[in-house]
């Protein structure tokens, strides 16, 4: 576990990276992508990380959430509810489960947490395979972001500590799953083929993408899968342009 | 859960008091009590309550530990490990259960939280009936005060959201478990009586008290069984004045 990522987005208070660090490092976490955030290093971040300074010392700093999770095969988003296209959401006991399962299988997993004030947008979330919720009272449902990490670097070393990850049905899948940047490039090739097929018009796009994001990014696809996918767009192009 | 009481000793930042302020409305818990505060009321408790001043301005101070759990018949306190007197100690999810199984029985429940640099003392432990620890990675044990109760008060929730909980070899227990008052008179009269019978010397009474709350604490006295050992007390105590 020690080798999940934790990704923070956009952070605006460095007192709460420090906070984080602390948090990870209590519960034996390392791992620390910071994307463009927008005080650091920090004397405050310095102060509230406590003994956890080296946390911050390797974090690394990375301009777009795409570099973050590029070499990652599960990527995790937290999300509040009520998005305008539902996702299946997890509660923070289910994605550890969920991570350490992928862990365990050596693929690279990143948990992606927002913005303090408006969490992770909604092209953002797009690029997670699963999301994740904290089940807050619905009277007040704010939760500050490092209490955020806490809870979640929490439920992954209570897991640890178990020692027993449930059973999945994926457990001897045969192909490795793929990650966030061949991810990138499909869509890239899926949009751009839907263009020109004239499925899809880029000056009036409405959800079509987000949609099909969601498909693909929920399902997880593997190397292979998607070699025949991009296969599929390969040959749709070139049947296109002969004519 | 809202009624199962966080109770803080000694705390000397006053953002900490709001970190935990808003950690407890997050999970829909209401009842704070601050034993002897360092500095309370205070801005910076308000600040980091951010939405959660209410929860400040019902909190209780008192003076004293005691006073604060008086009317608990269940007494959760946590601990760093490694004390001189070993106690059983659970982890935050085995003592949620513990919580809720004890207010599903109209109990009235605290969870006790100490001071940010050295936590309860042992005599402070002795009053409680249970040891909490959180998990922590051994490279880094020291836990944020406001973190630690998120993470219990989030496992309350988790809890109560799963809607089960365990069952109990005590569940159809026929008397109420006396609350921490009549412990503390209990272990009063029973030193009392010691000293009178020359069992416990009060110029050297080394670990003998310490062992035998350990000991009535852990077992959860309840009312009945209570009175009998009073009982007993005065009983004796009336043969020797006899004499």
């Amino acid at each position: 576990m020690s080798s999940v990522r934790i990704v923070l987005v956009n952070t605006s208070h460095p007192g709460n990276i420090g906070g984080v660090a602390r948090a990870m490092k209590n519960m034996g976490c390392r791992d620390l992508c910071l994307v463009a955030p927008a005080r650091f290093p920090d004397k405050e971040a310095d102060w509230r990380a406590a003994g956890a300074s080296g946390i911050l010392e390797s974090a690394r700093v990375v301009g777009s959430l795409d570099e973050a999770i590029a070499d990652c095969q599960l990527v995790i988003g937290t999300s509040a509810r009520g998005r305008r296209i539902p996702w299946p959401v997890l509660d923070p006991r289910r994605c550890a489960e969920r991570a350490l399962q992928a862990r365990a299988r050596d693929e690279q997993v990143a948990i992606v947490f927002g913005r303090e004030d408006r969490g992770l947008t909604n092209e953002e979330l797009q690029a997670c395979n699963l999301h994740l919720h904290v089940p807050t009272h619905e009277d007040y449902t704010s939760l500050n972001l490092a209490m955020a990490v806490q809870i979640v670097v929490y439920e992954l070393r209570m897991l640890e500590l178990e020692g027993q990850l449930p059973e999945r049905e994926d457990e001897d899948w045969d192909a490795p799953f793929s990650t966030a940047e061949n991810m990138e490039r499909f869509y890239e090739h899926l949009e751009q083929t839907l263009v020109e097929i004239d499925f899809l018009d880029p000056a009036a796009p409405r959800q079509l993408m987000a949609r099909l994001r969601r498909l693909y990014s929920r399902v997880r696809l593997d190397e292979m899968e998607l070699n025949i996918l991009r296969g599929i767009l390969t040959e749709t192009q070139n049947s296109i342009r002969k004519q």
